[in-house]
């Protein structure tokens, strides 16, 4: 369906590549990009091959680092504790919280046999190599409330409840501030089940 | 809120140049985008560069096109009916159709005093002479159908008229295929006053 000029048509391909955009949506962004300044194109363009070069991955967590650690995992004062996450989007809600002092690991997705991500392609064996070297006294596993995360949750704890480490796993609930009514019946029967006595 | 490393964030920031792209939906592109291979983000890089050097706007009908002259204006057989749209989008819609065998004009955009956009910011003088220098029979006013669109018709038929010319407007109704349910009041309102005798 090539319906514009060439080079209008490749753009529209490359701005679909993104995830979640269609035809469409990528249309309108082609559309605006031609609308830009050349002062924006070239931000634009400079911005992204800077991103490309100057962000690299934290060597221990694997989490974005522009050096070989990230400040995280340079901060001698994180707690022996390790957070377990599918992806840095992750690291950065639980570090907004501002309440969890201790370190992460950054498995760089989830299980999914479908898409062919197994064990081998996720960061587990380095995870394994952190345990005893950082003497980490508990791992949280914080993947998705996802069938994929919870299959990758599942996977974790029985191969790391043998080590001895303690292994525990987000709570699942009821969202503070929602409304019961808007909740959904799996996140009930879970708020249900994880109830606790009021002392 | 700058929560990511710098470059990360000046990442995020590009994206959110975008139309209709927030921060989150940004966060998402730039986290795909810093996935891509090698290759994949060099040819991102050069198709975007390259449809900034090669697309340009006919000098005539303001749609895109790689010359001076776009295909539709260099095609000798097209009929001596203008149809005024407010972007290449809206061509393309029309040209899909196969139905109509005139040529277009592109405004670039639609008359919106709140944004400061008048008359002159748009291709109303170059639409004033084409008319007579390709003896034009008729305009169609083809802008959306929004306040802006209407508003934009509505001048340029009272600019159109004086000088001879036949106006005509995009029929309003009920879209084939919907359900009346789900057509909003005005809409059905255009339809009733638009209604035509079946014959």
């Amino acid at each position: 369906m090539s319906e514009y000029i060439l080079p209008l048509e490749r753009l529209i391909e490359q701005f679909a590549k993104l995830p979640g955009v269609g035809r469409k949506t990528a249309t309108r962004y082609a559309m605006a990009y031609l609308d830009w300044s050349k002062e924006s194109v070239d931000t634009f363009s400079d911005v992204l091959n800077e991103a490309k070069t100057k962000i690299k991955r934290c060597v221990v967590c694997n989490n974005f680092s522009e050096n070989d650690l990230c400040p995280i995992c340079m901060d001698a004062t994180r707690e022996a504790v390790l957070c377990v996450v599918e992806d840095p989007r992750a690291v950065m809600s639980l570090e907004r919280v501002r309440e969890y002092k201790g370190r992460y690991h950054v498995l760089g997705g989830v299980l999914s046999p479908m898409n062919g991500i197994g064990p081998e392609q996720l960061k587990i064996k380095e995870l394994l190599s952190r345990l005893d070297k950082e003497n980490i006294t508990e791992v949280i596993v914080a993947t998705n409330p996802t069938v994929e995360g919870e299959t990758t949750a599942m996977y974790l704890m029985r191969l790391l409840k043998p080590l001895g480490v303690k292994v525990t796993r987000l709570a699942y609930g009821v969202p503070v501030g929602a409304d019961l009514e808007y909740a959904d019946e799996v996140t009930l029967s879970r708020a249900i089940e994880g109830r606790r006595e009021l002392m």
